[in-house]
């Protein structure tokens, strides 16, 4: 029986080189503290620890370090290894959400308020702003498991990615009341935005856990394929999902007029007619019940669910394929894992 | 005749550093771009290039750089070496005042408007970020002048200077209003938000310039000493400064109800009745012409003047200290050139 890593032992060695980093941010503003700890859901807004049932929900899927930790295993590497980078990506997702927060006025984030809500826009940006060096921080912390030239070659691209990254926000906050946005700009503002980060966290598990560089390569288009097909799910459960699972409404994001994928579909499709008609609902202040009945019949009368779903099988088969490319037939449990995880994040319905 | 380097090819060193830097903002957003340029003075808001002396302008001192390259050539190495930390110091001042402006709601920056009264909040948060990550970048081009394990301790400190600038500007927004806030505490805070990037300009210089680490621990307290006191005398040029010269008017800083650290000695000193008028004139939401002459008058009564400027000639003194003890009487250029740097900080009237 071969010592096989599980998701528990994966988590916990995240949390330790998590902790670790968050050291730094000790010293005499305990504000500074709570906010990051706040915000990596360790405390509540009090400063109280959260339970471990509540630290589960509020801490989000961390999908982003477990593909980094599970790549790294697959290619003959450790979790272990790949722990420091893992809480880098996980601390570098977070500061992103504390900043995208409050570019959106979002009120809550995982079930509890955002970090600009309860301390303000300022102090929110300060939390972000400090993460980001966390996350630096911790990444260098994989100076103990890679050589001086991986390490930098990391950082390097740890920085190109966050850059990717915010330049997708740019252009996501520069598309907002846009009508000419089409399809191939926003699967572009999404490679940045969504699944840069992907594409980083499996490189990066790649070459830590010891993959050639054309390996890691390759592997990187596994994290960039998954990164897309996730959002693209995203877009669908933000229309077509039942509030029960999702938390939010069915429709929700046409009541919030986003132009996510489904929107930007049917308007390339939409004949004259009923482009005025999107553009006219689009244009108001506040969409009405009957309005979003009426969306959700145009979007149904170009079967954009269909092609929208298009997008993301495209997505799994490419993810799939570099699975059997680099894998071939072999079984580890981690290579395993990886398709498991793929396919739930491609099927899910939450 | 020595080879000796000037404060243009510095500067030549400091730009081609940045140049080569900020090449990784460059994508499919030119937004980003020109948000990035236009921070740093290359350009103006339409992405038009900035005329050479409009240039120097708005580029401000450049004071953080200049420290670090001139201390690595006083231990005996080169700006060369110290330009790609140089950069990186000077990125993420700008990255800084950037978030800064947003935080306070600044309108201008150097004569021009600030960039979120340009494009938003949103998009200088984004401006922002991106910024810290080129820094990080411009930093890692010090490989090729530093061995790799100085590289590590270099991202390390730089990451640290960070999160003591966050925690320094955390304190500041923390203090706003309240009024029991000690010239401590203010110190506290600036050591943070003014005098940490200083710190490790100075460490940085002389570490790259292949100072041991006594003497680069030495040369970042200098730096720190600078950082104080250059925040203090600033905050004296807020309200005994003539008009003229700073282009501000004189007493801004308490038309402004800033808790600088004037105020701060002199709530620490006033008698019962006079703190009682003190937090009644800052308690309004306007001050009129009449008041500020009133709490000129009570800074005139304690002798606020003197012992503010004992500060920063504490400070100053601590700087040449350290100079005379780690350079004893060398006449080479750059310790000549530090010296008077510093005098000229810690007396300037703009």
């Amino acid at each position: 029986m071969p010592d096989v890593t599980t998701t528990a032992t994966r988590m916990e060695l995240l949390d330790y080189q998590i902790a670790r980093a968050l050291i730094a941010l000790e010293g005499p503003s305990e504000l500074l503290t709570r906010m990051g700890d706040y915000s990596l859901g360790l405390v509540g807004t009090q400063g109280e620890e959260t339970e471990p049932d509540v630290r589960a929900q509020v801490q989000g899927k961390r999908l982003r370090p477990q593909i980094a930790m599970l790549v790294a295993e697959a290619v003959g590497g450790s979790a272990e290894q790949a722990a420091p980078g893992a809480a880098a990506i996980e601390l570098l997702h977070n500061f992103t959400l504390i900043h995208d927060d409050i570019q959106d006025r979002s009120p809550n984030r995982r079930h509890r308020p955002t970090v600009w809500r309860v301390w303000g826009d300022g102090q929110a940006i300060n939390a972000g702003d400090a993460l980001f060096a966390v996350s630096q921080l911790a990444l260098l912390n994989s100076a103990q498991y890679v050589s001086a030239e991986t390490l930098l070659l990391l950082a390097q691209r740890f920085n190109r990615c966050t850059i990717d990254i915010v330049r997708g926000q740019v252009q996501d906050i520069n598309n907002e009341g846009r009508a000419d946005v089409t399809p191939g700009d926003y699967l572009e503002m999404i490679g940045g935005k969504t699944a840069a980060i992907l594409e980083f966290s499996a490189w990066a598990g790649a070459t830590v856990g010891g993959a050639d560089d054309a390996t890691a390569r390759r592997l990187g288009e596994l994290g960039l394929a998954i990164g897309l097909g996730f959002q693209i799910r995203d877009d669908m459960l933000g229309i077509w999902s039942p509030a029960s699972e999702t938390g939010k409404d069915a429709a929700d994001d046409i009541r919030r007029k986003k132009q996510s994928l489904p929107i930007l579909i049917l308007r390339a499709n939409a004949s004259a007619e009923d482009t005025e008609r999107i553009n006219h609902i689009y244009a108001q202040e506040e969409i009405d019940e009957q309005e979003v009945e009426e969306m959700l019949g145009l979007l149904a009368k170009y079967g954009v669910e269909a092609q929208t779903l298009e997008h993301v099988e495209v997505e799994h088969r490419r993810a799939m394929a570099i699975l059997d490319d680099v894998f071939g037939d072999t079984d580890a449990s981690a290579v395993y894992e990886l398709r498991t995880l793929i396919t739930q994040l491609v099927n899910r319905s939450f």
